[in-house]
């Protein structure tokens, strides 16, 4: 049986899950593929750290340049994560002629352009499966399973943590400070989660799929990025009042010949498939011009989830080293009917919008005032319950607005002397 | 470029919609591929017809045997359904050298071992990803995304006429009859539904979702199935009342060494993702062990939803050409640690019964006594609103108990003078 050996760079959590993989699994895969998968080199910086996982203690290297030299090793595994040397890593592995998986999707999302081009070059294939969903096969959904359809748009719960952060204030009816420190303890966020609740995670898996569905790889600059830290337990409390759920979303749509590409908190029907997708679950809602509205969803983080992932590409990689196949513009066809991204400003969305105003007569008839002037029309006011400070929040949904009218309505109503706080607006999608 | 031709035998609904992608995503498809797919050979019995479609009349044969006789023809798709003539088709095909794309369930399920087998001896591949939710690539997602995975077990709502017509009965508060009448009317039942409705076309996907998780072809005379044609609108109101949606489920699951494989209406918890997944559209809920508890939704019908899949079939079969590939085993690995299917008797679930009794003192506690005779426990009992009649629905809520005594105790409940009606008993899923 012919052996493909893999290089691992990176021996952390997801590396001890795949190399726990490949090894109760190396028999099944083997009759599964007719090639058996050697891991022959790990390369660490710190090897001598307890892991989960045991290993021939001769495979072990401290230079990722033991791998990436071995001209015995086929496939290259990163998954150090960061940009350097991670970037430098897999360069210099396609350079060799290796190809590459990994689940980085911050070096990804930051230099695609140039890692994906140097791999076309030199007819290497980059595969990413666990970046975006860990062990949802999403990536390989659109590339392979979608391979004909044209998209409209995905929205995606992508970030484990905030998901996890807006249920448990859902549920429970707390603060954002306590949700996090819930999803400290359980393990669900890093020490500083800053990457996943200010939506920058999100973003790096967007950029992926941004390229993935409609071929380019977009730079993080020019994506709006909203995270969830200014969302209160008031505006979830209020968005289920007016039947809706509260989510991260990583949306990516096309309008016309612009592409709309954005993360913020987002209101969802409470009877949309994705506001029921709850906890550090994920789930990418695909709207395709063949198969639909699909979505696919699964556990977005976990050693094994990822590294499950992360073994599929590495059998995909033996079955197109096998063939001889160099797959460089499955997931690259740019479309050329897209001219451009949208500026924020352009950007049309219905509206939540929370302002705190003092409850006395003549207030609300200003802040209509201004919403009218900005050509802004209401679908609904709600004044909600007298607090003891005299100041209420009032609750409108807007109808479709652009972002611009509503930023400059939303300045000048600050600046009312009865408004006492900034005032919140949240986008409304899927209705 | 290199050309690889394919024949199409069905030129129907989904036929139409297959040529229509290839002709219309023909650029598109090269320039991912590098190969150009041509449709050389249409065949049909009925040539004359009307299509949606516009071919070559050249291209157009009355007889499957100028497909399956032409040495140019390296893909031949199958798409006019049953058993007769499109098994000896298919089996023709393979053994003049040609890989077979299919979106026939019912083939598969019921002769899947025979042409599977003659495939592998001929070194070709069958792939059949629209056979079971259409576009959705479930096929592919458990075949190749979950490669290293071993399943627990699978739930899915892949028949989109039983679902809508449960999600009818449960918003509308109707009947059976009236919710397939509506059925009828949007096109999403046919004249005679009673594969859909009695759940034999949720057996035949579920024949194959078994045979890619545990690598073997169940016969259909060994899976329990029973439709959704008993269940009344009290039933579906009881559900709710309860935190329950009922949705006819394709199940199958390990227990211990034996595989359950079955197919019914199932009380799923309201909470349960599954349960939000309304109308015509399916979902399939995979439980691996490696990345966890998936889902995959999305419309299980359509002309080019279901087209979506087949061309997504013969874009790999191209791949696989080119590189000389041959998958047999990619899904049959025939999982050794199954001993055997259990036996209906033996499952053990949860259930919902209703009892219609009369209500007069000491009926229920005759039922009482039976059920405990058969050591069946209760966790809760609901003796719901007096009837003109004085007949009442008694519901339960048993705990896990072993079918064979719930089929026991029932038996003998409905010999009851009081019992006016066959008690009804639904399984209880996922709690």
């Amino acid at each position: 049986m012919r052996k493909i050996n893999v290089g691992l760079i990176g021996f952390g959590n997801i590396g001890c899950g795949a190399v726990k993989i490949l090894q109760q699994r190396k028999s099944l895969l083997a009759q599964k593929i007719g090639i058996e998968i050697a891991v022959k080199k790990i390369c660490d910086k710190e090897l001598t750290l307890k892991r989960d996982v045991t290993v021939n203690k001769d495979c072990l290297v401290r230079e990722a340049d033991e791998i990436i030299n071995d001209p015995q090793i086929d496939i290259v595994v990163e998954l150090i994560g960061g940009i350097n040397p991670a970037k430098e890593f897999i360069l210099a592995a396609l350079k060799k002629g290796k190809h590459v998986v990994t689940a980085n999707k911050a070096l990804l999302a930051e230099h695609g352009n140039e890692l994906f081009s140097v791999a076309s070059e030199r007819g290497k294939n980059i595969y990413f499966e666990a970046s975006v969903g860990a062990g949802i096969p999403i990536i390989k959904s659109i590339k392979e399973g979608l391979v004909a359809n044209k998209f409209n748009s995905i929205f995606g719960i992508v970030n484990g943590t905030s998901n996890y952060v807006l249920t448990q204030m859902s549920r429970e009816n707390c603060s954002l400070a306590s949700a996090i420190k819930s999803a400290k303890l359980k393990g669900f966020a890093e020490k500083d989660p800053t990457l996943d609740i200010e939506g920058i995670d999100s973003a790096h898996k967007l950029v992926l799929l941004t390229y993935l569905a409609f071929g380019r790889i977009v730079a993080l600059k020019d994506i709006f990025i909203e995270g969830i830290s200014h969302i209160s337990a008031s505006d979830i409390a209020y968005a289920k009042d007016l039947g809706y759920e509260i989510k991260l979303l990583a949306i990516v749509k096309k309008e016309g010949n612009e592409l709309e590409v954005r993360v913020h908190p987002t209101f969802l029907p409470s009877e949309h498939l994705l506001s029921s997708v709850d906890g550090v679950f994920n789930a990418i809602y695909v709207s395709s011009d063949l198969a639909g509205e699909l979505m696919f969803y699964g556990p977005g983080a976990g050693q094994l989830s990822a590294a499950s992932g992360v073994v599929s590409d590495i059998v995909d990689l033996t079955q197109d080293i096998k063939a001889g196949l160099f797959r460089p513009t499955l997931n690259s066809i740019d479309d050329s009917s897209i001219k451009g991204l949208r500026q924020i400003g352009e950007f049309e969305n219905k509206y939540y919008i929370r302002i705190m105003a003092v409850d006395k007569p003549g207030v609300l008839a200003k802040i209509s005032g201004i919403l009218a002037k900005f050509g802004i029309s209401i679908a609904s006011v709600t004044q909600k319950e007298r607090l003891k400070s005299q100041v209420v929040p009032v609750v409108m949904v807007t109808h479709e607005v652009k972002e611009k009218n509503l930023r400059g309505a939303l300045k000048m109503i600050g600046k009312l002397s009865d408004i006492k706080e900034k005032p919140v607006a949240i986008r409304i999608e899927g209705v």
